[in-house]
């Protein structure tokens, strides 16, 4: 009469297959609510194990409360238990594995193949075993202190920024430090000024925590801070160290405005320093946090001068920020896990990583003139390179082109992906005539080999508006 | 005339500390607007550095702004730059740090001394020598699949519960898990029904995030699932395995009530199985999730079961919220870091975790014993541990007893930290003959202390409301 199917190789216990069969009789009502279980003796010896066994999977139903048993009276089924199994199936609903490109332009990668993971592994190591014991637990929604410490001096030696490590708090990225931020300066439904065009994630993000985005444009020299008077915002999303996408360094006239400006109207500046440590011209710009702490929210992360999974950013907060930051964060995910973080501080005290920073910034420079070669080549002068010589990615400017999604998906067709300009672009249409190369990640016969695809699919295609010759002509020599 | 103080022992090269001086004079105003600089020789003789290294900070100011040089004139300060400087020092604003007790009943503390920290260091170093390089750079919000592979084979063996690994969603803990969540499934100020009482850093969790909680009241068997009609809510948060503080197991008549409200009004019910890993009378509770896995989303963590640093949790979403969430990860803090994810995988594909959770439970078992000796031995019959015997916490009850605030701080000056559930109740009044003893992470010597500390600051002080001799009877022999 029942017939539960065993499975006696199976990793679930016995008893628990027992309780799960007859759980699922019950909820699906072949086991009417009243009804009698057979006595443990019975079922033991229809289905052929232990009464033990059995013994042990009523209790579980009793201690769920699916069936009932009185001293003496036999096992029943409780009431009103009945439910319908959920309609369908389930399906596998793993994320789609992503296209792969010949060359891949993508932005804000560092290439992985340079982590110096042996030396890191070793750190990773004797950071786990001189642990201390605390450290397993609830310790710090700040971060940890030796790293803190570490950061501050390395922002000292590097930026001449002198910051206190009481000031610095760990988090899991900038992402997440925007994500917070965004939490703590704006209340919801607040407004917050945001370079327009900004990078579109960090635009989603702002979005995501609440806030409403009020563009502002930037020019070949940064954010036109005169476009911020009148605009009412709680906070200024900017990138004076290298404004992405565009890539100028706001000029010292411009970050005396913001500091004025955000004096005068009591708001915070957001100061994102996202890959200012590659610079190829000269000497890192110092922060405009440097100009006035108590404005200005910096943030700065290890995913491009490390790697991203490292998932380690950090912000300097003005001090009266700071009560609310730790209580939000530890609403949020607490802290950050320790192991990293000892890593990274070891890998900053031994100055090892300043030593794979200079390694760093040398590769990457080589790979940027190896890009504008080949752009030179490939273009002649009907392009130009925008913004400071710093970074992982460049901008290019060609003269009397429109790069629409069309173009961009023709070149994915071909094998290479690119991103336009226009795709960080808030308000639409002031820049379709840029594109965006992220050159960190790739070997220079890659980026000679996405350089030509890219030219023979602008010679290929003719683009809205834009005639077949007009394109070859300043393909050939249009001046700029 | 230019009195630049040099540190040549300083981390920070002179020439920054050039730049960084004439940079100052600028802001505050000592170097006026047009003001000519003194030529890279002059002032390499004053200061006596190389006349390159001038030009270098020359370059740093030209690069920023803050200095205007044009072939031939000299090099002057450019206009609109001063700025005050911001008023005040800086104090260093570390947390303070927390006081120390002799015995700290706090809850949701697993036992930190038993951490199998050499096991999960060669793991953690396997996992690192053999990271794929990939794994480096940004790889998916969802989490590492082989992690979330053993989880659902783990859910499976320990739980009965059949999950495709697809379905489950790393995050870092719980809180995180119920931060994502609140933003996933309520829009901004929609309402979520929470058991009260329930933990109140997770109320707290859920109102950061823009949720309103409408309090759904528990009983001695969980929440009250009746109350929850007339009530428009988008969510109901619920602990059905140990319901937190008060510890029932949720009865299935009211699991099946919960499943129907849910199917009824087309919400979700949030699931968190916080810590029946640990049950000391019989088998795990089987989640709520197995009723519907369409409408429950299941919550587990890893920070009781193995230690709260490693930060690591999971979500088993319905497929319709699975894009939703990814986006929001995405926006909110991208992914996990990877090492410790392939740790934990590990640590479950080779079982040592099963093993390590089996060695767990029966410490804490000995523990909830004598914690339970301890109170009877103190409290004769005046009081009853409440709910089911599982996880790291006991509830208690006194008769005629009000636990207040006076009475939470007087034992902290005795040295016992311990919390009432009042605390954690949102409708305040109906808990205050309650408190939480959490007894994970100590010895027994350590609990029968901190019991015999409780009981004289009992008996020491009369308690608002009630007489020192009501205080005393109960003490004796009030049965409840």
């Amino acid at each position: 009469m029942y017939s539960i199917e065993l499975k006696r190789q199976s990793e679930i216990p016995i008893k628990r297959q027992i309780y799960q069969a007859l759980k699922d009789r019950i909820l699906d009502g072949s086991l009417k609510a009243g009804e009698f279980l057979p006595s443990t003796r019975e079922l033991a010896e229809q289905i052929n194990v232990s009464r033990h066994t059995v013994c042990e999977a009523y209790d579980m139903l009793i201690t769920e409360g699916f069936v009932l048993s009185r001293q003496g009276a036999p096992t029943r089924v409780a009431e009103g238990l009945r439910i319908d199994r959920p309609p369908g199936g389930f399906q596998d609903t793993r994320e789609k594995s992503k296209t792969r490109y010949r060359v891949d332009f993508r932005t804000g990668w560092p290439d992985l193949r340079h982590v110096p993971r042996y030396l890191l592994q070793q750190m990773a190591h004797k950071a786990f075993e001189e642990m201390p014991l605390e450290r397993f637990g609830y310790v710090s929604p700040q971060g940890a202190l030796e790293l803190r410490a570490e950061i501050s001096s390395w922002l000292f030696r590097s930026k001449g920024l002198d910051v206190d490590a009481g000031d610095i708090f760990i988090t899991s990225g900038a992402t997440h430090a925007l994500h917070i931020i965004a939490n703590l300066i704006s209340g919801r439904g607040n407004k917050i000024a945001i370079e327009d065009p900004c990078n579109s994630g960090i635009l989603q993000t702002f979005l995501n925590a609440g806030c409403e985005a009020e563009p502002i444009p930037v020019d070949e020299k940064g954010i036109r801070v005169e476009c911020l008077d009148g605009v009412s915002v709680s906070a200024v999303y900017t990138t004076p160290s290298h404004q992405f996408p565009l890539g100028p360094i706001l000029p010292a006239v411009r970050r005396a405005e913001l500091i004025r400006h955000a004096r005068e109207n009591d708001i915070y500046l957001i100061e994102d320093d996202y890959d200012s440590e590659f610079r190829y011209a000269g000497e890192p710009v110092a922060p405009l946090y440097s100009m006035d702490p108590r404005r200005v929210v910096y943030v700065g992360t290890f995913s491009k001068v490390l790697f991203p999974a490292i998932r380690i950013g950090y912000v300097i907060l003005p001090e009266e920020l700071q009560p609310k930051w730790r209580e939000l964060r530890m609403h949020t995910d607490v802290q950050n896990p320790p192991f990293e973080q000892a890593m990274l501080a070891e890998f900053l005290r031994t100055r090892k990583f300043d030593r794979h920073l200079r390694r760093m910034r040398k590769l990457y420079g080589e790979r940027r003139t190896a890009l504008l070669g080949a752009m030179e080549e490939a273009f002649g002068d009907g392009w130009r390179a925008c913004g400071d010589a710093a970074g992982l990615h460049l901008t290019v400017e060609f003269k009397s082109m429109r790069f629409d999604e069309a173009f961009i998906k023709k070149c994915g067709e071909n094998g290479v992906r690119i991103a336009s300009v226009e795709r960080h672009a808030i308000r639409k249409g002031r820049h379709s005539n840029k594109l965006l190369l992220g050159f960190g990640h790739l070997e220079p016969v890659e980026i000679r080999e996405g350089v030509s695809i890219l030219r023979s699919v602008i010679q290929k295609h003719n683009l809205d508006g834009v005639k077949r010759y007009d394109c070859d002509r300043q393909l050939q020599s249009d001046p700029l």
